[in-house]
């Protein structure tokens, strides 16, 4: 997606460790009006699919699954970090361990709020090492809903999450995937350039 | 808002100690196009207010504020819930207490997405005793930024915090307020009815 790797080259700020910081447009600013850009691709990549809900992950993949949700006409869950007072019954749930933040965390999803009979796309701001992704599969797994593909924004080619990922013949959709960056230089390279 | 009150109504769950669960639609679960409703709400009560920008706080926060903001042309800034190794600089920070979590966290945002030249609509999906919101205005007044409202979607009127904000002078717009909650019957009395 031209715009967004555009957007990614003129205030994405690449840090030492394979950090790049999009957080003036994507995880702590967010640019709603690219949101509705990145909602419009994610539903040409996956017009003609069935989808029947989105499911995301807390806290940056809230916002960019609800602007991509108006494109899909369906409603979104977002998986909840830790155990919450507020959410009763049984859940499903998965541990994920966080690049970002250093540490294992539960995430949980009510069991009210999908079944087998949603077909869901998984969308999230970021794919690393996969570890998210992989919980979030295993939770779709529990509730016996079929995934029908997966919508990243930002994709780090260099890690080997989406490898792992389209091996096991999902269907991802990653709107820039960067395969190398120069924290002295500030440069990105994308795929297929 | 009309529409609100009867979706809390028809799928809000009363729950003892005053705990009402609309994670049905609201704060798990999410209707998109109730958001919508809800951004065409806020956008007619804050009419010729001039805002700059949208400011809420994770994690339930973000999905009302990102199709909200659809209606104000402006982009979002969440405060984050404790210190993460992506945020560098300077940040705005402060110290709230969780209800729900029943426990003191800190928010923060960064230095580079508020400044005195914003103006700020605070949007939310819960109100209570107000801590989060009076976390939130303690970040705009270091930061300068002008308050021009607050947007919340459910009120729990019973609590103090609406009113605190009402005494500071501050345009508060509760789309439900919620006055009294009944877990035996599970009904729910909304003020002005």
């Amino acid at each position: 997606m031209q715009l967004l790797k555009e957007r990614i080259r003129k205030d994405g700020i690449v840090k030492a460790g394979n950090v790049l910081k999009v957080d003036s447009f994507l995880n702590h600013q967010m640019d709603i009006e690219l949101f509705n850009e990145i909602g419009r691709e994610f539903k040409r990549r996956f017009e003609g699919k069935n989808i029947t809900k989105i499911l995301t992950i807390e806290a940056s993949g809230i916002g960019i699954a609800c602007v991509v949700a108006q494109y899909f006409h369906v409603p979104v869950v977002f998986a909840k970090k830790a155990q919450s007072i507020n959410i009763d019954g049984e859940v499903y749930s998965s541990k994920i361990e966080s690049f970002t933040h250093k540490r294992v965390y539960d995430v949980i999803v009510s069991k009210r709020f999908l079944s087998p009979e949603d077909h869901v796309l998984i969308i999230d701001d970021f794919l690393a090492n996969g570890c998210a992704l992989m919980g979030l599969l295993e939770i779709l797994e529990s509730a016996g809903a079929k995934t029908e593909g997966i919508g990243i924004v930002i994709e780090k080619g260099f890690q080997d999450g989406g490898e792992k990922i389209r091996k096991m013949g999902i269907a991802l959709e990653s709107l820039a995937i960067v395969d190398a960056m120069d924290a002295e230089t500030g440069t990105v390279k994308f795929r297929d350039e």
